[in-house]
């Protein structure tokens, strides 16, 4: 992609929407000096607030979108009936390629249905993955599935593998991703048949990356492998579980520099050191997960964060399309039909996801 | 129990065994007064280091067991071949009831394996689960299963949501703990057939603590609940993944206290505070996991501990008898008998299990 890059916003997701939403695209516009913005939503609020911004205008179209998908729908019911929401729309503009990729801070359930009905899953691949990455000891690292599929076979896994790895690869920048599979600890419990079955055709492939063999859960945040490959209850946890304990120990850490006047003063001290701790695990650093194996970019923001945290996931839309992302998997599972090991996974399984 | 309380040691079991096992007793002996040890290994290992102990002497016995149940070793060849291992010869000697608990760091799964064999399931249980406690923002929670079963129907949680709540109450002393299930976030993706079957069965159940229902990876470390209830698989990598990110963050910021003289001077000063915070996060309080769901107390140590983290799975052990726990869960399972909701959970399943 040479150019402008537009990007469709769902201006009415996330809870501090729509004034988040333009305040963010503002933000990621300083940026991007490329990108141009749709926003969908309702005209008639958007359009004060756009105007208070004269260079984010210059580069943004509103487009009237009257519907919300609210936090609370059920995705069957918001596919039916939500076909007037912003969400929608700025799917459907990607669709009709009037914009490269779109974000949303909206409800995920309703967000991923959608997005597959538009989109359609990508050949080869039988269900969609949500794929994020997060801060480790040795950068940075991307896992998924996050909890588009609570329950996966082996099939799945390899699939979520490759996208990983490519994901890795054309979004961080890292040449060969090394690859993991999440299991559990004990020499002897060996997890459950998915994850075998998924490290026998992993080891078997002949992919750009490098496949690890099994990590464990503390392997995440140490970084062992770049691309950390799950199913989608097993990778939700996992990351909110680490955003969990990374506010636990941050909030232990303020209460004991309040416990004495030494600690204050010390604190004090260590200040601009300790803020370098803050930037690091800050979760907006990290905001924006992907939608991947759909043949569409479509990027889902924590639908709590700030316009900092909106930015970092614009960026990562146009990170994607500026990288050829989608074409980049494409390739990648063409290069893997001719490897025989693929096709024999799991038949039963394939014919039961299908 | 009253009078001294007698705990068989695997003195064979862990990375640095024996020698971190006898120092770890002697430990436990000054914090235990009325504890009396059974150390199983070979006599003419364990002789010569037991003597330079006096004290620990005094109230300790060693039976001589020549084998040793190594790491890599299959649970199921260790159960064949292991009869006259330092880890069984413990777990036998709590059946005869020459001691009232035992304590290994040894290999987990074999440990399992064994502990089943000797002790057990009790009655109304089909599956033992593996539950440890663990630091929270308001405390200490527990969590269960940590590994035992990779695989659970909804009948295995519910069982587990009442040992764990027994484990709550007796060992942590909390009166009315909260219960709550481990499920995926999102609002739209309800998690799988398990964890919904479970919360239908728990939530009309007459239970002496509070069922609050399903909580999320994040709320482990809030301490949104005191029982956490989860599949093995997902609380083993829960677990290791909150290990692993408080690592990660203590060692962020040993990094940013190194990065400027006045940040490492006011690591000075902040230091007495700094080292409560070692001390609040110190893997080695939380050592000591329990199998809950047998005939017998056996506890598991993390292999890689040292003397004061064995102490520590030895007051577990101590802790676990004076508070009768195995008469405990006993008794509540035998309450729920009257209710019929308990039998009509998902027979299909218990079948399978039984």
């Amino acid at each position: 992609v040479s150019g402008s890059i537009t990007i469709a916003l769902d201006a009415m997701g996330g809870d501090a929407a729509p004034k988040m939403v333009i305040k963010g695209a503002n933000i990621a516009r300083k940026r991007y000096p490329n990108a141009r913005f749709l926003f969908f939503g309702p005209e008639d609020r958007l359009r004060p607030l756009l105007a208070k911004k004269a260079k984010l205008s210059a580069v943004s179209e509103i487009r009237d979108a009257p519907d919300i998908v609210t936090g609370e729908i059920k995705p069957s019911i918001a596919l039916r009936q939500g076909r007037q929401s912003s969400m929608r729309r700025a799917l459907d503009s990607v669709q009709a390629q009037e914009a490269h990729s779109m974000v949303s801070a909206g409800n995920t359930g309703a967000f991923m249905a959608m997005a597959k009905f538009v989109f359609k899953t990508m050949q080869g691949i039988d269900r969609p993955a949500i794929c994020s990455f997060f801060p480790t000891l040795r950068g940075e690292s991307v896992m998924l599935d996050l909890g588009a599929n609570v329950q996966c076979d082996a099939r799945n896994l390899v699939q979520f593998a490759i996208m990983g790895e490519v994901f890795a690869r054309s979004v961080l920048g890292i040449q060969h991703p090394t690859i993991g599979v999440l299991n559990v600890g004990s020499e002897a419990l060996k997890g459950n048949d998915a994850v075998q079955e998924a490290h026998g055709t992993l080891s078997g492939l002949d992919l750009p990356g490098h496949f690890h063999g099994f990590i464990e859960g503390d392997d995440i945040a140490k970084g062992t492998v770049d691309v950390v490959v799950t199913d989608g209850f097993t990778g939700n946890v996992a990351l909110k579980t680490a955003e969990g304990t990374s506010r636990l120990v941050s909030g232990y850490l303020r209460q004991c520099f309040q416990q004495s006047v030494l600690a204050r003063f010390g604190y004090v001290l260590a200040r601009p050191a300790l803020q370098k701790l803050r930037f690091r695990l800050d979760p907006r650093r990290y905001n924006g997960a992907m939608f991947l194996g759909l043949n569409g970019v479509a990027v889902k923001s924590h639908g709590g964060t700030d316009p900092m945290g909106f930015a970092t996931a614009i960026g990562v839309a146009i990170d994607t399309v500026e990288q050829g992302l989608l074409t980049r998997i494409r390739e990648d599972f063409e290069g893997l039909h001719g490897q025989s090991v693929l096709h024999a996974v799991s038949p039963t399984g394939a014919a039961a996801n299908g």
